[in-house]
């Protein structure tokens, strides 16, 4: 098949980034990148591992999918590419329609790109003992960069699911109070978060008390107390699109010193995402929250405080101090401070979703970014 | 540390195990053999690939888990192994903790088990650069092994699990009418899970007409009509585990084919579980089930009918032709018969989980295994 049917693949940019590493190939394994070249969910691929899907794009415009048998019918009705080609599951190896391809592509002793970080270790041996000649590069830094600028599309689907999560959290604050568990806190969530037409919760931390230092706590059949700083990290998909946003509140009548840490959190996170413009350095941006954090007198001790989002939760780029690129327009943001206070012994973590334009930050979440403190009476 | 001490483990079984394989330690990275092996739950595991979290366990009674730093606090708190070794993200890798642990143990060249259906290729690389002496087999068939026998404590909570996904699903085809659609039934199911104190709603995969063909079909604004056919396949996790149940009923004015093929499809269920018991070969079962489809006149395809399920969602044993192993005591079952039938353009699919036991078959859904066919009206 041309390449030029590929859907909604950015096939220039593709071609463009093949060329730049010098590949001949770039084979997809990985869910989101499976949906991102092929067009079809196939989401049994998330839940079973070894039930590989995989995707081969060729420079010169050929493409493939490679499904289980059982998902045939679904990758028809809604893959572009018509090239689909299936295996047994538990008698024939994924692997081995692969390497069947490449051969009959000429490409058994090209340099290619495969996920590296998704290509299991079996899998991975299987490949090259059957092609001992391949080169194989990381695919990463080719979908990465890829995915990296969001299309409009791409940009509204990630606006509504961004809104959606922080007004569900948001309402849900409003009817919450002193005596409810951080059960029913993260039951409410989710339901509200179904209702409102996610695919799928994905993750829910909450913790509340000093349970809020842990920065991934899980809920328990724990009460909100008075006194309490209270930390939820929230997502879902919505038509494979993540969501991911962290809010922190406080119960009853909050200390003096938690009134400070959490309203001053706010502050530098709105202060960094004014200074995510494109042009800086992901690095810089890291070092200007870092700095903050030290003028204004908060601990700081994060690894990276942000990441892209997408199909994924966790996309490149990070905003970490060893990320030296530069931030470019389109690109979208998920800017995360966390303060893990042990004067307060509280956890504090504000986090929202920027799409980087040339007129300043696009905030996705649309919210009030935790700019007054809410305090659940 | 001394291996004693290691939590809920089989570390009887484990030793054995080990024994068995020749390997001198067992290198667990999955989420779900990290969480069985060191007792805590690292929820981004699962969300983030690359954060890995592994543990290593020594035949001579050693026992390290090695997680990202930001996860310290939680592994510390819940996790029955005292050797945590922290590492830094994006600045560290968590296989350099590993190497340096293999080689404090004297295990740098020594023949160990590591789970090579999720290690990734680029951690391999790195661990077999470090290390190229080391003697790498797969980890699975310890692990899985293993984790096969479910003791009284998992039973329950599959049990429950399993239970209430169940009374979940009948209450919702309870409430339904034609008119209402995919979606509205994907979200009621869902929340009524939540309330139900399920962790998450792991997948619901729900085709109506002729939809219900697709194996694995996700929920659409498409309204319930008279005539159709409506496939449901649903699970959700409880406390770490999953459940994974399959329901199909009939809306309004069913034909007399489907009522036949729903029907019989349900008898065959029924005989294929009667038929599960201590002793007799998996394969032998898959082929019971293949000549009962036969004989009652209904098209059969599956590679597989059924698999064990806990804290992944297929497990093994996996009921197959291929698989000839014995059917043990306290193995649990997931028995799902799928038939696709061209003729009333419908798909089937009837899904319970079963104990196996000395006295017969112990249906852990606790339900009519669809033994009246369900219309919705």
């Amino acid at each position: 098949m041309g390449i030029q049917t590929l859907g909604n693949l950015n096939v220039k940019r593709l071609n463009h980034l093949m060329e730049k590493e010098g590949v001949e190939a770039v084979v997809s394994v990985s869910p989101e990148n499976v949906l991102y070249t092929s067009g079809t969910n196939i989401i049994t691929q998330q839940l079973l591992r070894e039930r590989l899907a995989l995707t081969v794009i060729t420079k010169s415009g050929d493409a493939t999918l490679i499904v289980c048998g059982i998902e045939e019918s679904l990758a028809r009705e809604e893959s572009w590419i018509s090239d689909l080609r299936t295996y047994v599951e538990f008698k024939e190896s994924p692997i081995d329609l692969l390497v069947e391809y490449l051969k009959e592509k000429g490409l058994g002793t090209a340099k290619i790109a495969v996920e590296v970080d998704y290509l299991t270790h079996r899998y991975s041996q299987e490949l090259t003992s059957s092609l001992p000649s391949l080169d194989i590069v990381a695919a990463e830094p080719i979908l990465f960069d890829l995915r990296a600028i969001k299309n409009p599309e791409e940009v509204e689907k990630l606006r509504h699911a961004a809104t959606v999560t922080t007004n569900v959290m948001e309402e849900v604050f409003q009817e919450a109070s002193p005596g409810m568990t951080e059960q029913q806190i993260s039951s409410l969530m989710i339901k509200k978060l179904i209702d409102q037409g996610a695919d799928k919760h994905e993750f829910i931390v909450i913790g509340t008390g000093e349970r809020s230092q842990i920065i991934h706590p899980l809920a328990e059949d724990i009460p909100l107390q008075s006194g309490d700083v209270l930390k939820v990290d929230f997502g879902g998909k919505f038509k494979g699109y993540f969501s991911d946003v962290a809010r922190t509140v406080l119960v009853g009548e909050p200390t003096a010193r938690q009134e400070f840490v959490l309203s001053t959190l706010a502050e530098i996170h709105r202060e960094v995402i004014q200074s995510a413009k494109p042009g800086i350095r992901y690095s810089d941006l890291y070092n200007k929250c870092k700095d903050l954090f030290a003028e204004k007198g908060l601990p700081f001790f994060m690894p990276h405080i942000g990441h892209s989002l997408g199909l994924g939760l966790h996309e490149e780029p990070i905003i970490s101090p060893l990320n030296d690129d530069i931030i470019q327009e389109n690109v979208i943001l998920n800017i995360e401070p966390i303060c893990i206070d042990d004067e307060s012994k509280g956890g504090y973590h504000i986090e929202d979703l920027v799409l980087i334009t040339e007129n300043g930050p696009d905030i996705l979440t649309g919210s009030s970014l935790n700019e007054h403190p809410i305090i659940i009476k």
